[in-house]
């Protein structure tokens, strides 16, 4: 049996930019309650609602509008006008009218790489703006699987890479997010590869991993092949 | 091989309440909106909310919480105060602390047929959300797998129950929704059992199938064990 048949990919800005719209409202959300506090303080006041609201809301858009309307009221001590909230909520709204841009390079790696190995979509996230994401992306016929999951621990690499593919020991997990992405697979015996993106949420951040064998990082998902052939050629053939 | 393996269940208002919570909590939301509007007015720009932000939400508490925010800021013309928002995100945050509570007879009902079919939970709604309700139901030890899905359509069951079966003519999909559970199983050939419940969200409701060569509905779910022994004897061996 081959010793790699399953390679796993994150999708946001592993394949797709999606940190920046979220950046992008974010400054807005600042700019419509300059009145009331600091754009620093704003942003950290935000990051605490979200982080305190994640195991109720989880990951996407329509939790990041809860956020904002929450951390709004809050920190103008309810002094917030309505019409303000109103503003937040279109705000919302323009981020589902975001174009899905795929980054450099996605498709031109994935294409051949889905004729030799089973790719799967493994993604955190909302159900229904996932699946729109992917279906807008134009990627989805590259995809063995998609897997939507709400968190990414060794557990989930471990049954997802059990269910499309030979186990963890024969797959790879790619992605931007060293926390959600590398570590956890690493952890499940996969290979781990790390494609860091400049703008990463405060929340996905973590340490590189301490054991690297099974570690690499690169710069772009276009030089994944090399990863890949690099790899496949150190294992011997059992 | 035997002509029924499969049996697809619907989670909310068919093993657990859900639609009650959202009552309530329509009618604190209209009743902290009475100085603004008629009840009545209020639930219908409230269910046209959520009927055009559908596309974008999908289902589930999140999606519920911004169209309550959205439709007392439209329909006050702006005039509802700051205070009143905040106290939507109270009533949405208290939705989270429901109890889960099954419906009678639910576990006695399904424990037995376990052992004989695949139970397969296939749920619309946030991910997030049905997975923390199928924990606190106490529920997950019964079921083969979970599906969590943005829609129900034919196509859903077909692929569905050629994963976690022998396909949709050998499964039979039990729910309180005619529209989601009921006609589209149908249609994919399945066995569709219809468990009527009170409480039924507006955008659940449809006719009842016109083919009704495999379809039943039953007073409650206790009644299950009776349709399946029903239809497995009328059944010829192959």
């Amino acid at each position: 049996m081959r010793l790699l048949t399953t390679i796993g990919f994150d999708a946001d800005d592993t394949l797709w930019h999606t940190e920046r719209v979220y950046r992008l409202t974010e400054a807005r959300f600042a700019a419509l309650l300059a009145d009331y506090a600091e754009t620093e303080d704003l942003s950290r006041r935000l990051l605490e609602t979200e982080r305190r609201m994640l195991q109720f809301y989880g990951y996407g858009r329509k939790g990041f509008m809860l956020s904002m309307i929450e951390t709004a009221i809050d920190v103008t001590g309810g002094r917030v006008p309505t019409s303000v909230i109103r503003e937040l909520l279109s705000l919302g709204h323009e981020m589902y009218a975001d174009p899905v841009e795929t980054l450099p390079g996605v498709r031109e790696t994935l294409e051949p790489l889905s004729s030799e190995y089973q790719l799967v979509l493994i993604t955190k996230g909302d159900l229904l703006d996932q699946e729109q994401k992917l279906a807008r992306s134009g990627l989805g016929d590259l995809f063995h699987a998609v897997e939507i999951v709400s968190d990414k621990t060794a557990e989930t690499y471990r049954r997802l890479f059990a269910r499309h593919g030979n186990g963890p020991d024969r797959s790879m997990m790619v992605g931007n997010s060293l926390k959600s992405d590398v570590v956890p697979a690493l952890e499940a015996g996969s290979w781990g590869v790390h494609v860091p993106h400049p703008l990463t949420w405060a929340l996905e951040q973590a340490d590189p991993p301490q054991d690297r064998q099974r570690f690499r990082q690169i710069e772009q998902i276009s030089l994944l092949p090399e990863i890949v052939r690099e790899i496949t050629s150190e294992m011997p053939e059992k």
